[in-house]
């Protein structure tokens, strides 16, 4: 069967493909009774109206896209589904983007995304951006950004993120309260948002303790898997004292326990492990893994609302707000005071 | 700054239209040097085609959808990845959509695509769905569906899925050589091909060695995580003796180490698990997960590619084959021979 279109509907009826159109958006031009008979045979045809058609007349696709700089990340995903959510009740389609971390590859998707695909983005930015041209260009060309996690300070919109400095904060301070004295910090970025917040929490937590601040236990990942296994192993089996370690990022966690299990160092006993992370078998690990939690669903859920509104509202500027999430401290085995301690 | 478009350029340039729109498209009717003009003018004024606009010329989206049961498994998940790369490269667009399992949600979201919306579809289907009509309908209104992983045998199409019975089958026979006698099953489901499939293999494998097949030892879950917990909590403290567990997805094989860990049940000691798994952490897990992994990204590359063929090719029927791509097992602690064996 061929799809059904205006133009079928125009034969079957015997009447103008305009008469059809303009009964199907029940304009005042055209009389109850004719109405009524388009509409039966549209129904009875299975007629569906054409998206893109629609867009054409007003503008929108209600589409709107995710871009994310991994997928393999539980806190991602979970955005994902809190945006998919929001997205599906709104009636809106959800389309998925993934830098993989490359920044030209961000910059191409901003770029393909403003002839019209979408009507708004959700983002994060990607790690070695630190030029915001391509996203002022985008906001320029009318569509709107919502960020989340890493978020771009120059540009005014809504910024969705949790408490960084003070999850960050009370991540090092359970650390230093459970027996640590040397705490490494596993860095995601030294110019990112969430990099510096984080860093400011484990530094801020390290000042109230008097525990002086010392760059050679700061690791500054470089976000490839086994350089960033070859630094961890440095300082874990280097001349540098280390009795806990608070990671940035899930990752860096993981690649730690991975480390240790090369080194044989026992987890809590020998080194105390804290990261931020929404993993859901963190309890499954070995040991079971503490972590920092954020309502990631939420992140989702309030970017995509927050974007939606605003096309619907059709408003000439987005508001400039920056939402903050508290996140969560799960304290589980890899942090506990052991009998060694 | 407003949208460039066809109108600004033809004020811009003081000539109609449709020259302006002839010259982009290289039309033969216009003369190389208004062409170079306006290119030049479209370029400067940074004009870019409108996506819809190309749509109705063509009848083309060139967007595909991705529909997945769940996004929160990491099988899943690798298939986004694959499908998404031979998207971007392919210049495709990829709408991803989840049922939650839910068959009226997915009913709905197939109806919804039908519009012109996507090109074609790319799913697993969701568990309790057993009548195919609105798929048929679907591909009846031209838009192609390729099925993986959960497959509809019904329909005529490209399905890729892993060899399901082999697999089942080299995962118990690991158990029985392990020693295990008493092999629990745990069934996603008893009439998706998968929960079938996956059966047989176990089954074919007890076979092989004399053990007699017993029901009571095989638990239809029922993917309400309480319900679930339960009914594998069951079995593990009833009175059938059981050492080894086969789960048919990943899911209930974690599951089975939180009843361990409540019931206090030594894996590998006193019960031995194996899954179909993709999850990336099963290394540091306690103990650490033995499963048969499947080339997850493979799967939805291949998927993607062979869809994208398709409508590039324009031919009028997909081609009906079933790729089949072997999964891995990778022996882990969970199902070692232990000293106590």
């Amino acid at each position: 069967m061929s799809k059904v279109d205006l133009k079928m509907l125009s034969l079957q009826l015997g009447v103008s493909v305009s008469t059809v159109s303009k009964a199907l958006r029940d304009s005042h031009e055209i009389g109850a009774s004719t109405k009524a008979k388009v509409l039966k045979v549209a129904q009875e045809l299975g007629y569906k109206p054409n998206p893109y058609a629609s867009y054409m007349r007003h503008h929108k696709s209600k589409t709107i896209a995710l871009i994310v700089p991994e997928i393999n990340i539980s806190y991602f995903l979970q955005v994902i589904e809190g945006a998919e959510s929001i997205a599906r009740e709104k009636d809106y389609h959800l389309l998925i983007y993934i830098t993989h971390e490359d920044a030209e590859k961000e910059i191409s998707i901003i770029k393909h995304l403003q002839n019209g695909r979408v009507d708004g983005i959700i983002m994060a930015i990607s790690l070695h951006i630190d030029k915001y041209d391509y996203l002022k260009e985008c906001i320029s060309n009318d569509i709107p950004i919502v960020f989340f996690d890493r978020i771009c300070n120059e540009i005014e919109t809504v910024k969705i993120t949790t408490d960084d400095t003070a999850s960050a904060f009370i991540a090092t301070e359970h650390l230093i309260q459970n027996g640590c004295k040397n705490i490494g910090y596993l860095s995601i970025s030294s110019h990112l948002s969430i990099g510096i917040k984080r860093m400011d929490g484990y530094k801020d937590a390290l000042n109230k303790y008097d525990i002086p601040f010392d760059e050679s236990k700061v690791i500054h990942c470089v976000n490839q898997p086994d350089e960033d296994y070859n630094l961890i192993k440095a300082l874990l089996s280097g001349s540098t004292k280390v009795d806990g370690i608070f990671s940035s990022v899930e990752k860096f966690a993981l690649t730690t326990y991975r480390v240790c299990k090369e080194l044989k160092i026992q987890i809590p006993e020998q080194l105390k492990v804290v990261c931020f992370s929404n993993i859901l078998n963190a309890d499954l690990f070995n040991p079971s893994l503490t972590t920092l939690s954020q309502p990631a669903f939420s992140v989702g859920s309030i970017a995509a609302s927050a974007l939606i509104k605003h096309l619907d509202k059709k408003r000439s500027t987005i508001s400039n707000e920056h939402i903050v999430i508290k996140s969560q401290l799960i304290v589980r085995e890899s942090t506990a005071v052991s009998n060694k301690d």
